[in-house]
């Protein structure tokens, strides 16, 4: 399956599996609707599944890794190679994520989809790198685009193989040293914003740094103002390997029938980009957390969402998809193993 | 140990201890307070239990359960016979909060400590029947003093059992048709606010309802308004059973070093009338989720605490502190088991 094959099997969630939800949560031993968004959580689960009684069969974070030319221009408060550090630290086991999975009881699968320096192969690693780090989204298209449909093609590979898999809760994470500058400019082509909206600090830029980056964004944004003639050449244009790869990984969950959870900023660029494809995926979509970085809002409000968590996290990693994952589970749960008013033989109240 | 005494053994938390808990936190593989609220959580945890790698040893909700002779004034869209229906439910492992109990990994135990109606000797129900349920608060004090401290101890000895079986997350639950309007009284006079501000429609009032139910809380506070000279007389004026045993329970976890997760509108009368008893006991709770209850969030408002969750919830039972559960077990788990810098073999960043 390709993304356009991917896009063409999205259809919106049917509203008779939903109200067939809803009656069974009505019947709930608790007052009508009293657990408010894990009832919604579980509603549109069992739309996404088109099943009764729909359990969780499997979970999985894919954690997409990439690097940026635009990091040449001085975006990031870190240096480039903590990418591949601290993908070697996903793939020991001692990063937040593989913490946060652990808990969720989900597998973590690293990609290096357009990571610079290569890794020796690893369990847990998948090899699938599209270039060694984008080009320099300022000067020139960061992504041809070949390049990013091939992205997000290993992003929809990603969804097949987690569905052979049998897993039908996804989550979405990213490494990426400077992505939240591609991901800025994602937001601000794609909502749209200004820079100024959607530019934050991202690991901790002070006050220069961040009137910089946004400058550098805007100049982006111009320079890119001609080829951005439809969501994949914008995503191509300014964004990432591993946000494309975010994006597919979307799409083919929703193809799929399986519920993602999208992680924070980078992970809801990916995401945005998948929903100006095509629409329906967002059916399919949980947003996981709110994060800290700037812009973050922004997208909440244009776009009409509401995460599940408002932490003050800002780390990424996934470590956002991977502790809402707990709470989309409570829901389903709920759902499937809480009495009914018969069962427990209480007249159904007010 | 009697309240009394668990009061005397509360002080606040260590800065020494939280200054430890940060310094470790801010040399975990992460940019640094990018897990946000997670590692303030952690922090306090650590403080808490001022062990410099508390793990969490046992889990714990403790749901009390309690009628309310105000009850008699039609504030209450339930009947008073389903406090004991559901506590039936809660015994066979079929209500919200087992399902949520269940996901995270914590016993539930019901305490009759003010149902109207006996239960006969179950696993899981503690018997320790104060009253059989409160008097009419409309027209007199719905407890006596000695009945209010009683409730309280109960709390308390909960608490000191939970320590013996090598908890150390709490978190507290009830149950009890009618409860909104002594926890909204109990606001109204502690906070204080006036009654509108704290006043909602509780499992399903219509506006005429909610009216009439703002009127008897009005006038409660006016009858009460001679005998509120201290929080406990207070309590024994307008509060219930549940409420004192809940304000016990976080009273003895605190003195005991144990984390208390406090869960939603009822259960915050209850911290409050604690914390209002002895401010420091404050340091021991963490505030689990929002309540669509109006006058929840004027709690939060007003004292300056933010909850862990906002997801639409009203059911009370403990439900929300059991998802909240999950959020501050990934705080600690994440304190515990991520890598440092020095582990991963990075120099640490900005």
């Amino acid at each position: 399956m390709d993304w356009r094959e991917a896009v063409n099997r999205i259809a919106p969630v049917s509203g008779e599996w939903l109200d067939r939800a809803w009656e069974r949560l009505d019947n709930l031993t608790k007052p009508r609707r009293s657990l408010g968004r894990l009832e919604e959580m579980a509603a549109r689960y069992v739309a996404i599944r088109e099943e009764p009684k729909p359990l969780i069969t499997g979970k999985g974070v894919f954690v997409f890794a990439g690097d940026h030319g635009v990091v040449d221009e001085g975006v990031s408060a870190y240096p480039r190679e903590v990418t591949a550090l601290m993908v070697q630290t996903f793939l020991a086991g001692g990063a937040g994520i593989n913490v946060l999975a652990r808990i969720a009881g989900a597998k973590v699968t690293v990609i290096d989809i357009g990571m610079a320096q290569a890794l020796p192969d690893a369990p847990g690693l998948i090899q699938r790198n599209v270039r060694r780090g984008t080009r320099n989204l300022l000067r020139e298209p960061a992504m041809t685009r070949e390049e990013a449909e091939q992205a997000i093609d290993v992003g929809v590979e990603m969804a097949v193989e987690a569905r052979k898999q049998g897993l039908s809760v996804l989550a979405t994470g990213e490494m990426g040293i400077g992505n939240t500058t591609p991901s800025s400019a994602l937001f601000a082509a794609l909502l749209p914003a200004s820079a100024g909206e959607v530019t934050g600090t991202g690991t901790g830029l002070d006050e220069v740094g961040l009137a910089h980056k946004t400058r550098i964004i805007e100049e982006a944004l111009h320079r890119a103002s001609g080829d951005v003639t439809d969501p994949v050449s914008t995503l191509a244009s300014l964004g990432g390997l591993e946000i494309a790869g975010i994006c597919g990984l979307c799409l083919g969950g929703a193809a799929l029938r399986m519920a993602v959870l999208v992680d924070g900023f980078i992970s809801c660029a990916g995401a945005l980009a998948a929903m100006r494809i095509h629409p329906p995926v967002a059916d399919y979509l949980f947003f996981s957390h709110v994060s800290m970085e700037k812009g973050h809002r922004c997208f909440f409000e244009k776009e009409g969402f509401r995460p599940i968590l408002d932490l003050d996290m800002r780390l990424g990693e996934g470590t956002g998809s991977a502790v809402a994952m707990l709470v989309l589970e409570s829901g389903i749960r709920i759902y499937n193993e809480m009495s009914t008013f018969a069962e427990a033989g209480i007249a159904p109240g007010a």
